[in-house]
């Protein structure tokens, strides 16, 4: 008998016919001899319902009573799917984010979590019961509630799944596993049969979305193994969990991409130090996230600082560079450049293995590919490429590295 | 400076126009220099609409997770006004049944207050906040959240003003305040500036559908003024309170009537102890209200025992009586008389003044109103009319007894 926790997202919840084929779910995988513990979000629509109410009330509105407001969605569908379940005879109850004793700190609608007392929880599971647990929702020391922002329910259930020791936790979504690329560019990317929590760290960092990097930070930290599987079959999805040895001897376990990107490059500054600082401090304090940072010093001994961020905050980056530019040098100049893509190679496998940029690199070049700019982590390599050739850029690597072939034992 | 407890039902905060316009009656209040702490409703329509989804997965659905499913509609009222508040420029905060200290012991669907902690509610008080209390739902010592049933939120407001040692408790409803009889029946119908507990406790027992009974009860105990006003309008509603000697002057305060009444009586039954109790235990067991109990012994030393009930149960009185009847009698025999109604006339001055009966029934007689049923409390005289007389009964009693006049002071 294995303890499972399953997390169902709010299209699985999405209407009373979808709650009955969770239930139904839920149901066999009791059959077979296991205990379940279910993590649900609110139904589909729900929180932009009420998002919506909100806003029209208070185009402000305060996020004490936004998360008051929002964790009433999945209090709902996690009675509604312990009701479908007696229906169908199975002893389930359900559990608010405090019953599940989910203790959270930090800021509201962006909460954290601190603790987790799953006594209650025990003692359902003692007593042969299904335990329902609200996603996405816990409550700080002093009784305040929290909901824990974007992904907050993989993060619930992870959680719960560490508190409860649970055999696996498995992260039930629209995508039915981790692919070497995505599927939709590359016809013949492999579902990935596990993966490390690292790798799947910067996938995740690199454009492969399927669940927020703290869930899988906290997964490898509390060392739950969970599964990224389809809500829609039954088919065995991707494992994350710890490394181990065998992992190493694949080089690359996946490519992954990042559309509409764009770059700003600052050139013509004097190489000092704290320029970078200055450059980094004003773009964080505009509230816009960089990713890849290269810096150079051309022949002249000026320096070349270059960045990427989505294409969305180009604009505002720029706007929020100006007034620093004079400070940095007189001569100082700003470059933008859009319609990029990054391309990310991720494996554990390089740490061991030499030769895997330069691999990469020949294979875009021949395919006529410019590369633009590289960063390079212990188990990544990313470049940026025209956006325009992104695809084809996925496809020449994914096949260079023989991504489609299972790789030998 | 007074502490003013308000409760809007789900009417009073049915959209979001009617939740702004509430938040626009609180800060009134505010503005007067009062401290406010408002027992909201759901929002109208949610709860039913919640209710067809639960019916929907089971026809039979578990109570304690109606529960949790119904008292998430009240979360969602307390962070929309609060939130439209805030928009107001008023520091709001809300506080779920649980935030609130509201700690309930009984059943799921019906849990009775056991206990209030105000703590915090007195601590965002003492802050200067308005607070929005989530009506109708509390939580069990072991963390289960209750909903309170009919009336629940009647019931929280009271609750909450008595913890915190409320100046008053307002609540708002569709009416506008107790009326010495129904306005729509009796045209010179009026209100009343006050009426006492027992009063309105007699009142809400026979008709006058203003207030649950436990809520008044609950008022009484714990000796919370409340004021029954309109949530339409700012004009002085009906306060109840603890009666006073000058109250005792008025013999009658007013008349309330309740239709589709039916009557059964049983009769040739021997004379013998434990006839009633067997009666009354069989309806009891078939779960029906009775609501006038008439005995008494014929001439021929027979006991005739009749009951009255709503109309509604009168075929399944009769099918749990027949059992019986062979055991108390072979002659035992049922009577029914559908289509009755019941008038009664409620006065605390009852008890010092005599002729109270005589009067009621002259003027009843003399406008050819047959009586039926006769019974008495202290404070209440109530008979059986038929249905088709029961306006003219209650224009005639209330004309007699010159309720339409301010009674002398």
């Amino acid at each position: 008998m294995a303890l499972i926790v399953q997390k169902y997202g709010g299209s699985s919840v999405g209407t009373l016919d979808r709650i009955r084929n969770v239930a139904a779910r839920i149901k066999r995988v009791l059959d077979e001899g296991n205990q379940v513990v279910a993590v649900v979000s609110a139904m589909g629509g729900v929180t932009d319902r009420l998002l919506g109410m909100a806003n029209e009330l208070n185009a402000n509105a305060p996020e004490r009573e936004l998360d008051v407001l929002l964790s009433s969605g999945e209090q709902q569908s996690i009675a509604l799917l312990a009701m479908a379940l007696q229906a169908m005879g199975v002893d389930a109850v359900s559990a608010t984010g405090r019953q599940a004793g989910i203790q959270t700190v930090g800021s509201h609608t962006r909460g954290r979590i601190d603790e987790i007392d799953p006594s209650l929880l025990k003692g359902y599971l003692a007593e042969g019961k299904v335990v329902i647990v609200a996603g996405f929702q816990g409550v700080t020391k002093e009784g305040m509630i929290h909901t824990l922002g974007r992904g907050g329910s993989d993060l619930s259930a992870i959680a719960v799944a560490a508190s409860l020791d649970a055999d696996v936790c498995q992260i039930l979504t629209d995508v039915d596993g981790v692919y070497t690329c995505d599927p939709r560019i590359v016809l013949n990317a492999r579902k990935l049969p596990e993966i490390s929590y690292d790798e799947m760290l910067e996938m995740a960092s690199s454009g492969t979305k399927v669940m927020q990097s703290r869930s899988v930070e906290f997964a490898k930290k509390y060392g739950v193994v969970f599964e990224v599987c389809s809500s829609l079959n039954d088919n065995p999805g991707t494992l994350v969990t710890e490394e181990h040895p065998a992992m190493e001897a694949v080089v690359i376990r996946g490519v992954s991409i990042e559309r509409s990107q764009a770059r700003v490059t600052i050139t013509d500054i004097p190489d000092t130090p704290g320029q970078s600082g200055k450059i980094l401090g004003c773009l964080a304090d505009a509230e816009i996230n960089v990713d890849m940072i290269v810096s150079n010093i051309s022949s002249d001994g000026m320096a070349r600082h270059s960045f990427t961020m989505h294409t969305n905050d180009l604009g505002r980056a720029q706007a929020a560079l100006k007034p620093v530019l004079g400070e940095l040098s007189s001569d100082a100049k700003i470059e933008t450049e859009a319609a990029l893509a990054k391309l990310s190679t991720v494996g554990i496998g390089m740490r061991s293995h030499s030769g895997v940029a330069a691999k990469m690199f020949q294979a875009l070049g021949k395919a006529g590919i410019n590369i633009g700019m590289i960063t390079t982590s212990e188990i990544k390599i990313s470049v940026t490429v025209s956006e325009s050739q992104i695809e084809d850029a996925a496809r020449v690597v994914h096949e260079a590295f023989e991504l489609d072939k299972k790789p030998l034992a």
